[in-house]
């Protein structure tokens, strides 16, 4: 029996609760297929820096190193949004697990489950058959360019928006190899009208595009996208970004799935793997029992399959979701009001429908 | 009569065919009021690199900084964009444009014409009464700050994002006052969680809010904003952001509208005020007379309003838009292919139909 380490990292808001779920439905695949998971706990984000005053302790740190895959839940409070002075923030966690574990390709499948066709703000005509996989590239860009910083006695701030040809590389070749398997069509995006960084982008793109001829490329900028993405989400299917236009991107397709509420997503490099809810801690929403769990639960499908390799087993949670929703369960997040057949559940009945 | 110096920059593509209509609605004012309007026209964009090699001919930049106000249509062209190693470019035109004639404000309101309600691939009761006004910085941020430069052999390419606080005042006294005489409610979107440039943004405009006690302020950050924009768009009233998350913000609001063919926008700042559709070039329309000349005609009734205080004139060009509307006058972009008495016509007959 092989056993695979798994760290659960609750962070903040409502990722203890939601990783709760996504732990569970894991264990419930151990112990077959010649697999045995083992798990720790560790602290991340706003959790970490009341115990320990780092958003990411050393300890968290040396245990993903060692771990074959990452749950994480979300890291966030308002305290530190509302007072941007503060010096140690929960995002600082994130953004350091994300480059200390070299996570730079971050898969965004938007899937949209049928029953929940109608809980989205789209019409339903426009949104039906849209299936759209999403490759932000995760340690590079304006998140993490040097210098960063106040000058001027503070008056003025700086950020440094930076892509390598290597890093672009690196993620491209991940997209075009799915695209491979998907319908061959590849939209990357970028604003090359006007950054240096993404003419470099679409260069880096235009090269590779070669060796994929196979593949049909098609360059859009960071404004038509975010326009086209609402107005004909079916014209788009394997999709190229860099970090911050990746993370804009996502939260606005999340809406073509109906609800955050229902987005898993994976990091990978070339270690461990870590696989998160694309949504935030929702403090508002936390501790009463009434988080969605589902993007835990995908998450940890997308975990199945990418890391351990378990296609069938992976896809048995995908059904899982699918057979709840189709009986009618539903998180407020996701319920139709005009629907009467809806029935509004917690988290924890929730996760009890899929286990 | 007082004398009023228009300068129409058409641009490239269909900046032609619709700076055409919004002229000739302005003509219809021209004499009345005790306002004359003088036109003049000027080169920019691909049009002017063909032409002199310039984006921004110094001819043009003597005849904008003399004008009153300028009618302006779109820049850009696919060659630049298939080819992102060419070092003269469209759009450095309007970027030299906006940073030379201090055009820091940009207003963008995205009003829905309940006729097209229809047309958009939101939901009709998503949409019904939204109406938003978005003040975008417009020469600011990663669209101008240095270095932005290729380094090792062209192997790393980087843009610097920057703000003062200065820059940032400016903008969100516009928006704050904006706010007082709407529904005081404003929302200023930054990505402060990651961003030096977004905290330094947040902190002048938390400060600024206890100066304007009577508008209710909301910190956003840019995915969940993005996403909002389409959950609920009623919920923004007067939106606050920085030049490039006002790009794709104010993009993807155009669904809101139900086509980008009906966005106006001002660029206002010390001297003269700029008038512009915020569609582009639209190459692969462009030539044919079916562009939808309403986005420039709406920027005609900004600028009457705006910059010559003809608020009655200004509520007229509305009307024509709105009763045309209703007749049932459609060009393509809005027309809705289910409604059997759409009426679809092209450039001209739009146009004409306003006058
Ligand atoms: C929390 C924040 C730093 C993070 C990001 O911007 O990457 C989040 O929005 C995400 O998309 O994972
Ligand atoms: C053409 C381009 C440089 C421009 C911008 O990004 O500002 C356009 O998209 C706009 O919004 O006016």
């Amino acid at each position: 029996m092989k056993e695979q380490k798994i760290v659960v990292l609750p962070g903040d808001g409502i990722g203890k609760e939601v990783t709760t779920w996504g732990k569970k439905v894991l264990e419930t695949f151990s112990g077959k297929n010649g697999i045995r998971f083992t798990f720790d706990e560790a602290l991340i984000g706003h959790t970490a820096i009341e115990a320990t005053g780092n958003p990411l302790p050393d300890e968290t740190l040396q245990k993903l190193k060692a771990s074959d895959a990452v749950l994480f839940g979300a890291v966030g409070h308002p305290k530190y949004d509302n007072d941007p002075s503060l010096k140690v923030r929960p995002e600082q966690g994130l953004l350091k697990m994300r480059k200390e574990l070299g996570l730079y390709a971050n898969l965004r499948p938007i899937r949209l489950f049928d029953e929940l066709i109608h809980a989205s703000s789209i019409k339903p005509e426009i949104l039906k058959g849209a299936d759209i996989l999403f490759f932000r590239e995760l340690t590079g860009d304006v998140y993490f360019g040097e210098p960063r910083e106040r000058r001027d006695n503070g008056n003025v701030a700086v950020d440094t928006m930076i892509y390598s040809k290597m890093e672009v590389r690196r993620i491209a070749k991940r997209a075009f190899e799915a695209a491979r398997t998907r319908s061959k069509k590849l939209t990357s995006v970028d604003k090359a009208n006007v950054l240096e960084s993404s003419r470099l982008w679409r260069e880096v793109v235009q090269e590779m595009a070669k060796d994929y001829a196979d593949v049909e490329v098609e360059h859009m900028f960071i404004d038509t996208a975010a326009m086209k993405l609402i107005k004909d989400p079916r014209s788009f299917d394997v999709v190229l970004t860099g970090n911050l236009f990746g993370d804009i991107l996502t939260d606005e397709a999340s809406q073509i799935a109906g609800s955050m509420g229902m987005l898993a997503s994976a990091s990978l490099g070339d270690q461990t793997g870590l696989y998160e809810p694309i949504h935030g801690s929702a403090y508002d929403i936390s501790g009463k029992g009434v988080a969605n769990p589902l993007a835990s639960i995908l998450s940890v499908a997308l975990m199945l399959d990418i890391s351990f390799g378990l296609k069938a087993e992976s896809a048995k949670v995908i059904q899982a979701v699918e057979q709840t929703l189709k009986e009618g369960f539903r998180t407020r997040d996701i319920a139709d009001a005009t629907t009467a057949t809806d029935k509004i559940v917690g988290t924890d009945a929730m996760g009890e429908k899929i286990i």
